[in-house]
């Protein structure tokens, strides 16, 4: 059991971003000696995500970080691909797996696809994995995909294997916040890849260690939510991802690329829409603050669960050796 | 009457950015020895500005201009003031004027306001305008609202008094192009403020002259359609004035602040919206290929009926003196 | 005396923006009746700022807000006037006393100016100050410049007079920090125009008020450094000027518009370059890590100074009310 | 020999990219059935790519595209691998071989690589290429990185295969210009992939043809200049080349991915640098309009001799099979 209790909003169900309706999460892990690193995959809601594309938005709080796909998703505000998260150098390998999903997935629905744009995020897990062997291969993410539920392991799993938190094991972590539009239950739910902040800053439990003194390795933020929100409305509550790592001690480290992507499972956009004139939704303007706040705390929270829930791997201790 | 056809697209009945429903133009030209400058307001569409906000995008083609109001158009991606042209010393009393004027409208419609973002753009008329003066006052602005019609008049006129364009004389000029989408028409309608281009670079009439071989001074490009877009959307339809700049034959010269600010009269946002949850439309996004075209055709016509309907103001003379 | 110690870097040795060589603050408080507002001004450092630009940078947290002047700041990375902050509805009148200084003062020295771009940024303090009256002129913005100087009164004074800020009075707080580079000392330093926050979420003194449980109405961060940054580096330190105000409990609320510009007095450009290629330096990046939490802490610091320093105004009382 | 003249300013003594000082060109071409497509590599001057990093810039004229690496060279303002060209879905196995090179290329040199940003960009070649098969291999990349010559081969090669400009083949064109600076002379070369047009809208050969009435595809445009510039002054003669594609007749499509690269080979960035303060040099910002009008007289050129030099590759006729 995770024991704190962070912010003022309701949790969902399962605290996990797979509380969105439809959307699912799939993993795998890979620990060979000094390969420590893996996949974490976000299927981002009910349908095909080539067929009906998701209002999507990005936001880059700092952008040392080699994360692919954000060019066509800021033009045309959709996201068409699961996302996929990984280590560093391995993002191009896991780049070609999700187009071969697509091309595979779409064409046992009869369409033939020529373009997709995959979106691969990353951190550096290079201090316990042995990145140079780019061991994520295509075969790991379609097994990522394949076995993808409501369920999400948290902790030294994934992409999450390898990656360092405020000195301590980082990894995978998820949580949602519940709120009410019209009448009505709405979720958000983020999934966080941690590998960021210096140990003296970490506001939780601070302490002290010469080998983390330096905010660098970057943290990577999904976050998805039901409620309707145009894509500009999506990059100002992904932003907010921003507000939980600072609240856990980040500086927004130079070294640390710090990027956010969020989607919404409403009003998906069909591939094959025929119309001119498309009937959508959004949410009235200050509605937001509500927003901004689960995304606030939920990335605050998952941010520690990932390192509740961690493992130790290789010469990393974890929160839970200590006491928060 | 203008003379030359720009493009293959249908023009609207009046071919000015009135044509779009509700949207007028009100200028106030002031013409006293040293002093050739002036003001022009767009209206954007029915009801008050401000209390039926329009979706509005900007983009800025190249940045060394002085356009207000920018920042929170783009966060919150909306007008809400009419939007003025002046000269680049004017901006901060003609910002003044719009606060004023939404003061003191709002007050009349029971509504107190205590803030709001008025969009000020603007070119520098200072080779023919004594521009320190900053002759162009409150009353001004506040005359060419009171007078705002579906009448433009072009040329040398209003905040188009004292500029020059490819080295002869430019001002106002105003087209629009019609387009169907799902069986209705739909209106795009341009203004500009035109005071760039090197003579040489002159597309429609290649000349030389030394005093305007460097690609300076400005362009204003405000564009308007009744076709429902969202704000990402219009961005990219008001990028697409750049292709009717260059179209001309500017290069997007260093001193030549190219910006571009465009609002849709469709689903206008309620300052008194009650429901959390907002049922809007856009555009499936490859129509927006129909408006992109439409905005640089009308653009280059705009450019070239600034100029045509221009009479001269100081040394500089008009294209309609020289065979086009 | 300010009690606290905010974060681990050594103080500059006044603890303000002034801190930075030739870095003035000038302000006028309006204080009569139902007008409680002002203009803060900061001159960027030695010679005069249109002469000698200032290599600048500007980062937009969130856009809800109406500061003018950074389209041309972000295209060519320079300052080139004072920056003044002030009230909401003013931001127009003090741009035009910006133009006409100048104007003025560059013709002291034998330059006609025809372009500038003042910067002015602006906080929303309607809930104490009369603010449609726009009560600053244009002569308060130029008694402020004329009496700028290393001295920078804090708490409810200037453009802070009326604003308001996790529920207590907040208004102008300033800080500085202290670092080497290649074995020298260098300085940056911060002024904050505080108007911000739900008070629930004040971390340093944790408190409820139904009044205040919407985070809105802005905060300004100036910083200034006189160490050598190129525009983008600037623009990556004045970004964690958010991580300050995030550590004071801001979660950027929907209303408020933060904004954060930035100057380095080094490597000012001159108007008058004859060279076509000019030299000048910048930091290697991975030392911006300290700069970055200089801006943190200085920003952090300067919140809880203008708090801390503020007199009541109207129905607000003060953070030293009560125990910190 | 290419027969046409653009613009007015002194070509390049071999009037292509590598004529900047240490720039190469290696390219790879499949033509095998319904294999028709390759890679472009680009090796971006002097040194090895990682160990100097060039200062670099992007601009997304339209981001309907999948560009790899601009996340970090927007934040860092700098180039570290060799830039790649490739179709559309080969991205990321293309990205992947850069990842490769430059760990096994930086351990000849001693240094052990642990994170790298490869610069992959492209075009869609789908109509003559059988591209689902992505059929660029790792092999491909290296062995075109091995050959980067002085030598540009034009026309329907590498990257440039499969591409279709206008209706009429496209592929790789390159052209450069010539200026002077402080007296001396420097380069601007362009390297183009071109992939665009409607038929209708070629300016410089009129025509129709119903199959290519849509301005989609994408064109990318490399920009490599040995003048010193800041990555934010880079950004704005990148932004050019949109000049060049218009002039040519482009209206930039929705369909069409429009993205500009540019990296300055002066003032490398060591990997090694030791000093806090770094001294480098940049450009009189006027003096930017002469590098504006190179590249786009640069880009218009190298579209033309693109589709010049190209072959018939399947359905598609060459623009020398006409008169121009």
């Amino acid at each position: 059991m995770f024991p704190y209790t962070i912010g003022s909003m309701e949790k969902g169900p399962n605290d996990r971003i797979t509380d969105v309706n439809g959307v699912r999460v799939g993993q795998v892990t890979l620990n060979e000696g000094s390969i420590q690193t893996g996949v974490t995959v976000i299927m981002p809601g009910e349908g095909h995500p080539f067929l009906r594309k998701k209002v999507a938005a990005s936001f880059v709080a700092n952008g040392f970080g080699k994360t692919l796909g954000l060019v066509q998703m800021e033009e045309l505000g959709t996201l068409e691909t699961p996302i996929a998260l990984t280590n560093t150098l391995n993002v191009g390998i896991v780049h070609d797996a999700l187009v071969e999903y697509t091309i595979a997935s779409c064409e046992g629905a009869g369409v033939k696809v020529t373009s997709v744009n995959p979106v691969v995020c990353e951190c550096n897990d290079a201090r316990l994995n042995e990145i140079a062997l780019r061991a994520v291969r295509k075969e790991h993410v379609l097994e990522a995909i394949g076995q993808a539920s409501e369920q999400v392991e948290e902790g030294s799993v994934g992409a999450g294997r390898g990656t360092i938190c405020f000195g301590m094991k980082g990894g995978i972590g998820t949580a949602s916040r519940i709120f009410r539009l019209d009448g009505r239950n709405f979720t958000l739910g983020v999934l966080v890849q941690t590998n960021f902040g210096a140990r003296r800053d970490f506001t939780h439990l601070p302490g002290e260690d010469p080998a983390f003194e330096c905010d660098q390795g970057s943290c990577i933020v999904i976050c998805a939510t039901d409620a309707p929100l145009s894509d500009r409305q999506l990059r100002r509550v992904v932003r907010r991802a921003g507000v939980g790592l600072i609240r856990c001690g980040s500086m927004i480290g130079h070294g640390s690329g710090e990027i956010f992507v969020g989607f919404s499972t409403a009003n998906p956009v069909g591939a094959g829409e025929k119309h001119d004139i498309v009937k959508t939704e959004y949410l009235r303007e200050d509605v937001l603050n509500t927003l901004f706040r689960a995304a606030a705390e939920a990335t605050e929270e998952a941010v520690l669960r990932s390192m509740w829930f961690a493992e130790p791997v290789g010469e990393i201790g974890t929160l839970r050796g200590e006491c928060m």
